[in-house]
């Protein structure tokens, strides 16, 4: 991952749209933004999934994120909510994807289990290991907005954790040949 | 309704979309357009969505429609099937939306009843009476795409019944004036 890199990671409801900026630069993490967008004053529902997307459309503009880290719905909710989720998650992603965004969902377990270390973690100790990490002060209204920066944060383990692993494996070609001399082509 | 008026009508798939374009000028229909768009052949799902994404804006583009007509999917499947047609839906919804079209969502049984009088007709069914209506000769290779013709002709059924309702009401002031003399303010 080239630094600085922003990740918009977004946390999709009908009722609230959870949404938050990330700066990575280096090694330095920064909260550029984390807020939520309320749905539930629009009873149409194609002006909520207009509401979504021009917001979306919104932050890529001014912020400029390279990538889009999006929470995949929880399974377990009754088929009507689960289109109304699909739908909310479905505008969101095209305007990641209209506005040439890299894309990555996670589960909810996943994101709970890369920031607590434990995929069973309630919002409140996701919230407070955020604080921690991320030496967040004010305590925002809504857990969608921290829910949002949360994945966010997820994704940027991933990253980090892939590059990580290549690392141990592989430190330079003259390192590489001193460890596997057989691959060397005799002249 | 204005004419000359086109409606896109989609009915929205993760294997196939089907999608197909109405023409109204005056009281003349003409399909310009009827045809699926084939995605399984994209294994990521991030793929299809931009498939969807970018097909739906490029149909836009192209014929520029109106209305924009949609199936919404028929509930009674899983959890899962239902967030991935949520989200194949609400992609292009924000296609339609980004280009400001009107968006209408239509029930399956909404518009096997409003084409055929029968809102339990199969598709074989509704394909037939579609083909009588529009004088269609070629038999296209997906029921999609002709689901998609049906939407977008279910939607001009109901504008055309709304205006006609209001016709049955209302026939020009005058007239109103004849059947309400106490609504004339006098001088």
């Amino acid at each position: 991952m080239k630094t600085p890199h922003i990740i918009l990671g977004v946390d999709p409801g009908t009722q609230l749209l959870g949404y938050a900026l990330l700066k990575i630069d280096n090694n330095k993490q920064q909260v550029l933004l984390m807020d939520v967008l309320k749905l539930s004053s629009h009873k149409d529902i194609y002006e909520r999934l207009e509401k979504i997307h021009s917001k979306i459309v919104e932050i890529i503009k001014l912020y400029k994120p390279q990538t889009f880290a999006i929470e995949a719905p929880f399974f377990g909710k009754n088929v009507q909510s689960m289109l109304k989720l699909g739908r909310a998650q479905g505008v969101a992603i095209a305007a990641a994807i209209q506005s040439g965004l890299d894309v990555t969902e996670y589960s909810p377990k996943k994101v709970k289990q890369s920031i607590t270390g434990n995929g069973n973690a309630d919002k409140e100790q996701v919230w407070k290991m955020l604080q921690q990490i991320l030496a967040i002060e004010e305590k925002p209204q809504y857990f969608d907005a921290t829910d949002a920066l949360a994945v966010a944060l997820c994704h940027q383990y991933q990253i980090s954790n892939s590059i990580f692993k290549m690392q141990k494996g592989f430190n330079g070609w003259e390192d590489f040949i001193k460890k596997n001399p057989e691959k060397l082509l005799k002249k």
